[in-house]
């Protein structure tokens, strides 16, 4: 079963945005069985939104796109897929409801003719409502292919693929089992792992392929299999996750695909303990790391971000005489504000960064990517140095990513 | 002059990475005049290149690929781009010379055949030597149309685009000027915007042509212009841009495409301002809107992520009263929250959030996605109940765009 996606927008063309969309579909379309062969990006262009459609047709069997469903006349999409499909436009109820209804609770404004026209559609689709937007998805079926067509806002898409597309997607064809599994591990490097699993990665019968899945420090390993029959293709699965889980022990996370930061506050949870955080160089990254998540609350208490060295002592406690004598970046500092926060904020541990995130800001013994972690817990405390980059971005989620993991490796003894 | 991109690779299919490089390409050939008219994602099969290749040539004069070019099986762009060309394959001596220094610079392994391999190229291309890795840039002409390869490692690609490609388009074309301005707007959603500056709209001439980019209540407004003078075009655009600029008034935020929070740094600091931040809801995220840019620790000064309502009192000095009277999510307790923050944290300005982001903690009377804001500043203090959605990811973002739109609106005299 082959799908392709066809973005649409003069800003992926210019280079405005980045098109992350197509790799988030496609991540969801290969988890059901659904190949993606072709990822087109396409101009707000009549002429060229037409031809990208047929050539699609000719290659696969379900075309999905997203874009120009906006209420400006730059958005083109529903009335160029009318011409497409030779079909005039409809005004659809249920969509001009979902409008009034959205305006009512977010704006005192009065709609506009422009607002209302987001709810036509052309006659032949069908309607996916959006509950988290204005713009309609449409579900077309037209000489033995499936069009869909979806805002480019991310979450407006990923809501209408995993409520409405996915499911039908499904349901109207019959797909491969496919049945991922992945193992989260962190400390040890893509390679190592490679040389320490190799003996089983060996025995992996052809429908099971293994992949190393990299990314800053942990490697998500996940076995993808495919099949007949779900329950066989479980206990395989399963018995060759074991394997791999019993062979690298310790730098095992979890034995699901979540995030790092979500083992850890299930760790933590688990035994009733809290945790804190005292930032400087990722500036509020790491906390967010924690508080994206639904339920953080509960080990999560909060934080401090210092950037300037008087919030460190005001916040921190950390001594004046400290910050003299080795600076901000340094062990020294870094240990009083991890047991500072632990202190101050009546934590069980509590995890404090600071280092040199750049561009600015290095000097020749501590160059730009200098970055001092420690860990505070009711045992000790551990600290450690990193050297990264010269890139800022790279450097604050390096050091969110690294501290994610000394605080691991300590929950699990390994320090 | 227009130009397609191809990016070759399973990996982007599968979804297991973002393309970013075809964003990074687009924006380098704008900036140089030429269009992208379309961006093309092909798996690494044969018939799939080659039909990419000859549907790319029917509608662009330059096509550029990444990917394909590395030492194993499943990379086989360069034996198509043969098949396409109609010619054999020769071991280019530069770039296997290229390739030995870079083995003997970072392995101290032997080289085997698949390495020596990679110094083999259609007979027809003109290498493109990389010093950035192993795998050579080619440079095809073939009936009229250009064709470049590159590796798919973004830095070697950027090199090679920076060192010899871009030049080289430069030299052979006499392109057109092509000019892009960004006006960033807050606090008006997209179809007022329009609205508003309809008449302008109306008299732009054809070559220029003005898009809305809107993402959680802002909007981008971005004049595209192509012509022949640049001087012309320039002063064309910026007469159109002045219209809308006078006519949107104190909702434009910069006349540059740089984000909310790093258009009201500087602001800040022209004056000589600094900020810090109480967060609760926002849990960090706000805080990072900030540290991500650099420099920012001239304005920012930090800020606290006060989850427990414990944090709240020790740290920002909320009361007790307070919290037990009107709860954390309350006008009052944000309000102390943000003057808590001026004044403990010692600076001009403070914004606090304090919301239920979901999916639990909502209650009838305050139901996910209640959020109050307020910001402190050194004449007055002002706070705003906003009610967002049921998604926490959501809640988040928008809270924290919204305190960005508050402090704003106050540093431009709108509140």
């Amino acid at each position: 079963m082959l799908a392709e996606l066809i973005t649409i927008g003069d800003e992926i063309l210019i280079g405005q945005i980045v098109d992350s969309n197509s790799s988030w579909m496609a991540q969801r379309l290969n988890a059901i069985g659904v190949a993606v062969k072709q990822i087109t990006s396409v101009s707000d262009q009549r002429d060229h939104i037409l031809k990208a459609l047929a050539e699609a047709a000719t290659r696969a069997e379900v075309i999905l796109m997203t874009g120009g469903l906006g209420p400006t006349k730059d958005d083109i999409t529903k009335k160029t897929l009318a011409e497409y499909f030779g079909v005039g436009m409809r005004r659809d109820a249920p969509s001009l409801e979902n409008i009034e209804r959205i305006f009512k609770k977010y704006t005192n404004r009065p709609m506009l003719d422009v607002n209302r026209a987001q709810a036509d559609v052309p006659e032949n689709c069908e309607v996916l409502l959006n509950e988290q937007g204005t713009a309609p998805g449409m579900w077309f079926e037209h000489q033995n292919r499936i069009y869909v067509s979806m805002p480019g806002v991310p979450y407006e898409m990923n809501w209408l693929m995993d409520t409405h597309v996915l499911p039908r997607i499904r349901e109207r064809f019959a797909l491969p089992h496919i049945l991922h599994k992945t193992i989260l591990t962190a400390g040890l490097g893509e390679s190592f792992l490679a040389q320490q699993i190799e003996d089983i990665e060996n025995t992996l019968p052809q429908h099971i392929r293994l992949a190393y899945l990299p990314n800053l420090g942990q490697v998500r390993l996940r076995l993808s299999a495919s099949g007949a029959d779900a329950t066989d293709l479980q206990n395989e699965v399963d018995f060759f996750a074991r394997q791999i889980i019993e062979k690298l022990d310790t730098y095992i996370v979890a034995e699901e695909d979540i995030p790092l930061e979500v083992a850890i506050m299930k760790m933590l949870g688990e035994k009733g303990f809290t945790l804190s955080v005292a930032e400087s160089c990722t500036g509020g990254y790491l906390s967010h790391l924690f508080t994206r998540h639904a339920g953080s609350s509960e080990v999560f208490q909060g934080g401090a971000v210092t950037y300037a060295n008087t919030l460190k002592q005001l916040v921190l406690g950390v001594k004046n005489e400290t910050l003299n004598e080795f600076g901000a970046v340094s062990e020294q500092t870094v240990r009083e504000m991890a047991d500072g926060a632990r202190k101050n904020f009546y934590t069980s541990y509590a995890v404090a960064v600071s280092g040199i995130a750049g561009p600015g800001g290095g000097t020749p013994e501590k160059p730009v990517g200098t970055v001092w972690i420690a860990v505070s817990g009711p045992e000790k405390t551990v600290s450690r140095q990193f050297s990264f980059s010269n890139k800022r971005t790279q450097n604050i989620e390096r050091s969110a990513v690294s501290a994610l993991t000394l605080l691991f490796q300590m929950l699990n003894g390994r320090l």
